[in-house]
Parts: structure tokens; C-alpha cells; sequence
């Protein structure tokens, strides 16, 4: 039976990269070697490499603008402390809107003084705060654009003079949106990008070089541009369907098209849950809610048993909500088809007509 | 036409491995699901994880003895500064035996003093430095057991009372010796582990918690620790094809039964280099050299170009030397066939009856 994944991460990819992935462990392109088992400085390798950068900053649409793509080691989390060795020399503002701005705060703290412009902690991070301040005095303003445990996302930036670093790991490339408002934005790989064990790094060169302290060479941006992202032996595989999963992209239309669906998916889900009165969305605020990670509870947790029974009879996969806070979580990246999200309004369905 | 794969790294898996690999990328243990689209939270891979720490710790004989085996991100390069960040309060002692131990010097230079107890930079780090002294006052003393550019291994490791920390990236897995006299292995997986993309941290737990500074959860070893290796995202991939790898080598008898056919494979092309009046050995010192990188030069190179066709034809790939020394490469790696190796001592022998 064909399973509807709405994994928050690893989560699925579009089949024809796996198709092409799965061919490429027993033959890479009709070379006779396996995708893993070629060098990381081989011609092949580099040209994977320079397409997938080329290809990230087509979909970001932040060409010819002083903007460098790298692939690097370590996900997201390595990327919490990266920046801050990069940029912060004395303070960085920071938004809080969840689990993953905290571990970035957290990180951050090592290396120099944070403040903390807002925080939506005050009500679970259940919504994104409007009208903050940001200091002029501070290296950089940090946000995280997509809050995948409580399925907020941000649809404003703000208007300020200091470098915006972003951490879009969870809607990178689904939404088109000015990206060259953010000096640095960073992203595992693991939701639109490709599979776990890389993360991209898009980073505005002239913002680096102003810190006084020494970066260990793994850790400095410049060292990994000046070798264009091939410093040490980069993450082949992950990168290869990284670049797989780019080319996809850019086949289905790119990030505009993608989005119209994102959004048709999103919109039908959520009518869902705002009309079956078995279920209550998590974010109430609607501006506020997640294209990407719809989060959404039973109010009648009796129902669970029947309702999970249900999902997976439907072959629906992967919906329970973090553990943190419980509950169901709906994760619609780029790769979800359209019709595993009519599969799971049609178990909500199911439900209330047996309920 | 087959391949023979003798590159230093990605190099080639297990005929087996690769075929479980590519079949998991399109349905995982007949689960209906990619490996790729799993939860690094998911029962699955939590199992993966531990089944991959149990076998390294196996494979090693390390088991109940205090040590602790980690998946990491980042390589061997981002294990450099871990070690030091994690060890280095004052000042470590380090063996220099050629690039990769530079760099692990050059790294631990951000974080404390370094000694370098002795170096074979005079004669281009074709010999192995013996009787050289580990001051009693170090916090650890840093060597590389096996250099691939250069084709040395380390045959003897010094009897000192501080902790030694090894780079084993290249020879981890393929001999039996005492993995207990190291305190910290590390070992980028792209040789004897499994594909690019991660790398295997052996420690001996009771080393850490001893410097000062603070550490940045992604490099702190007790962080990592305590999450199981599992503490944020991980390379799902990479670990998975390197647990296949580990099981594929317990299958095949183990480091010891695997040690016995890599010397085979050693001897016979040694020997051929000895012999063919054609070739000459990069390292002179016999007990020096690799078991896994042998390194030699054709000593007419007008020859050279007929030697690469005659390379080509028998499909012998990747056995240029590194690109600092030049010459030739042929690394063999716990996975590469004997038939490869007695294919490139016929291809020499080839040149030699034509030249």
C-alpha cells in the first residue's frame, strides 16, 4: 500500500529522485561506480556541487548580488553556533518564536550577548509576535522563518539596517519571497532540499571578516567559500540528491509554482480542521499558520484510538505532533503530493461520520 | 566492463552493501518507505544507530570498557578541533607524519599549545618518526595511524601515561591491534565505514568534562553522548550504509579474518613493485609502509602515458597519487577484491613486456 508520509523532517522526496538516487548507489550515470563511492574531487563530483549552487541561487532568485551557496557538514544545529562564530562580535538580536530560535539563542551565547526582541513563549509559541524593536547596536538580528513544532510561520521581516540571518531549514524554496533581505540564510536539508546530512548556507560574502576572533577552518564561512564548498570530503550522497531534488524543482516549475500548491494544500487542510468540530487548529491566529506543518488537536482525546486507526489503515504515516506538544502534525513539504492531503481530510472525515 | 576502484576515498563498499543500499532508497525493509524520508527519531533508526555502536565497538574489542561510539557529522576535519576543543586545556603533544596531522596541529593551535614530538617533513613524509619522547605534562598526545598521500602506516604506538587520540580514518577496521591503548579513535567513514558523510568517534568516556572552556552543544563529545548520538539530525544515510558495511565485515569474519586477505593484497602488489625494474617504491623503509595506500612512481615517465591507457583498458580507476606528490596510488581498502589488485600487477606487467 502506498504510504501518505507527512514526516516533519526527514520527510519524503519526490519519487523520481529516489528513482534516480536508488540508481545512482549501483551506477552513477552509466559510469560503471556508484555515487558513493566516487571522489569527492572528481570532475563529476564538482559539477553536482556547482549545479546544486547554481540551481539554490536560481530558486532564491539571488543571482549576481555578492551571494555565495555553500553545502556543508553538521545541519542546521552546526549552523546555530557558525553564525555566531562568523558574525557576532559583541550582540545579536534574536526573535524567539520556538525550539529551534532557543537552541540558536542557546548557542549564540557562547560567543557574545543576545538579546531577545520578542518571544511568543508566553502562549506556547501558538503565534508569531508583530511590532518589536531591534536594537541598531547589534551585529546581526537572527529569526527562524518557519517554526515546524508549533506550525507558525513568519510572513513579514522586518525593516531594519542590521544583516537578518534566517533559518529557513522548513520552507526554504516553497514560498517566493524577497530573499535578498537576509545576509545569511541557513537550512538542513532534510525538508525541501534533500535528505539528511547536509545543510545549505546562502551567505552575503561582505557580511564576513569583521569579527576579531579565530575560527577554526571547519567552522570559518571563508575558508569553505574559498574552496567552494569542497574544503574537506563534503557529504557526496546527501548533496548529490540534494542537486536531484533542485533540478525537480526547477522542472515543476520552480519556487512560484510550488508554492500555488503549497498553498492549495495548506488551505485545504486547514478549511478541514476549522469545519470538522471533532478537530481545533493549534495556531489560532490564521495569518500566522504554517503552509508547511499544519498543527492541529482532537477535542475529544477518546477518539484518538479510532482516529489513529483510521490513519493508518488509510496509510497515512507520521502525523503525530512533536513530543513536546503532542497532538497531530500535518508536514506538507514541496515533495507531498496533493492527494495524500485529500487522503487525510477524508480520514477526518471518516471519523466524524462514525464518531 | 568492471571497474577496479582503488580510490583513496569515497572509495569503493561491498558489492552487497551497495545493492541493500540502493534498494533501501526506494523501500526500506519493506516498510513502503525510503530510507531517506525515515524520522532519525523513529524506532527504525534508533535501531540502526545502536546495531552501527555495537558493531564498531565489537569489530574494535572495545566492549564494556567505558568507551562510547559516536556517528557524527562533519568528517574527520570537524574532529580535528572537537578533540581540542574538548581536550586541550594547556597543551598536547603531536606526531607529524604528514597533511592530516598538519592540519590536526593547525587546528589544535586555536585552542592551546602544541608540541610536535617529531616530524618526517625532512624527507617527505615518507618514514615514520620512531623513538621520539611524549612530555609527561600534555594533555594528550595526537597521531595518525595511516597515511593515505604518502602510503605510511603506523606499526607501533608509543607507551606513554597520557591519553593518545588517533586519527584512524584510513586503516580503522582493517587490522587487529589493541584499540584499548587509544583513549579517543576518530575516523572519517568515506574508507573502511561506509560513504561519505559521517564520521566514527571511539571514546573512552572518563577523558572528558576536564577543560575549562565552555563548549557549543554540537562539538561538546558529552552532549553527544548523552543523546545517543542522536542529539539533532542525523546523517541518516551515511550511518545506515556504514551499519551495513560493519555488518558486512562481521559477516566476512571480522577484522581479523579481513586483516589477513588486506596484507595478501599488500604483499602481492608490493612484491610486483619490488620486482618491476619499471617502478620504484615511494617509501623505502619496507616496515613503513601502508597496508591500505601503497605509493610508487613509474622511474621513466615517458611510460607514463602508455601505462594510463593500459590502466584504462583493464578498467583500473582512480590510481593517480594525491596531487601534492603525484606518482601513483593504489589504495586498498578492506572492501577492494584481490582480483582488482592482481589486475593492476598484470596491467605493470603488461608495461613492462611492451616498454
Amino acid at each position: 500500500m502506498k504510504k501518505h508520509n507527512f514526516s516533519a523532517g526527514p520527510c519524503l522526496l519526490p519519487q523520481s529522485v529516489m528513482q534516480k538516487a536508488s540508481e545512482a548507489v549501483l551506477n552513477f550515470n552509466d559510469s560503471g561506480l556508484s555515487i558513493l563511492e566516487i571522489s569527492h574531487r572528481s570532475e563529476e563530483f564538482v559539477r553536482i556541487m556547482t549545479d546544486a549552487q547554481s540551481l539554490a541561487l536560481e530558486h532564491l532568485n539571488l543571482q549576481n548580488q555578492g551571494y555565495k551557496v555553500l553545502f556543508l557538514h553538521g545541519g542546521a544545529s552546526l549552523q546555530f553556533l557558525m553564525t555566531a562564530y562568523n558574525l557576532l562580535e559583541n550582540k545579536a538580536a534574536f526573535l524567539n518564536t520556538g525550539a529551534w530560535s532557543s537552541k540558536a539563542i542557546k548557542e549564540a551565547k557562547y560567543f557574545g550577548e543576545v538579546v531577545e526582541v520578542a518571544s511568543s513563549g508566553d502562549r506556547s509559541f501558538s503565534y508569531v509576535p508583530k511590532n518589536y524593536e531591534i536594537p541598531n547596536d547589534v551585529d546581526y538580528f537572527h529569526c527562524t522563518s518557519n517554526n515546524t513544532i508549533y506550525g507558525t510561520q513568519l510572513n513579514e521581516f522586518p525593516n531594519t539596517e542590521v544583516p537578518i540571518v534566517c533559518d529557513m531549514s522548513s520552507d526554504i524554496f516553497s514560498r517566493e519571497i524577497d530573499y535578498s533581505q537576509f545576509q545569511l540564510i541557513y537550512a538542513g536539508a532534510q525538508k525541501n532540499i534533500g535528505p539528511a546530512g547536509v545543510a545549505l548556507v546562502a551567505i552575503k560574502e561582505d557580511i564576513l571578516g569583521k569579527v576579531s576572533r579565530k575560527i577554526p577552518s571547519m567552522l570559518d564561512y571563508q575558508v569553505h567559500i574559498s574552496k567552494n564548498s569542497i574544503y574537506n570530503t563534503a557529504p557526496v550522497f546527501p548533496i548529490y540528491v540534494s542537486m536531484l531534488t533542485l533540478q525537480w524543482l526547477k522542472e515543476s516549475g520552480g519556487v512560484s509554482a510550488i508554492e500555488k500548491i503549497n498553498r492549495k494544500k495548506a488551505n485545504l487542510l486547514y478549511a478541514e480542521i476549522d469545519r470538522n468540530a471533532l478537530f481545533e487548529a493549534y495556531v489560532k491566529n490564521t495569518e500566522d499558520r504554517s503552509v508547511m506543518n499544519a498543527t492541529f488537536n482532537l477535542i475529544d482525546t477518546e477518539l484518538k484510538e479510532n482516529f489513529d486507526t483510521y490513519l493508518k489503515e488509510a496509510g497515512v504515516h507520521a502525523i503525530n505532533g512533536h513530543r513536546s506538544i503532542g497532538g497531530y502534525r500535518a508536514s506538507m513539504y514541496n515533495a507531498l503530493p496533493i492527494e495524500s492531503v485529500r487522503v487525510l481530510i477524508s480520514v477526518m472525515q471518516e471519523l466524524e461520520r462514525k464518531a
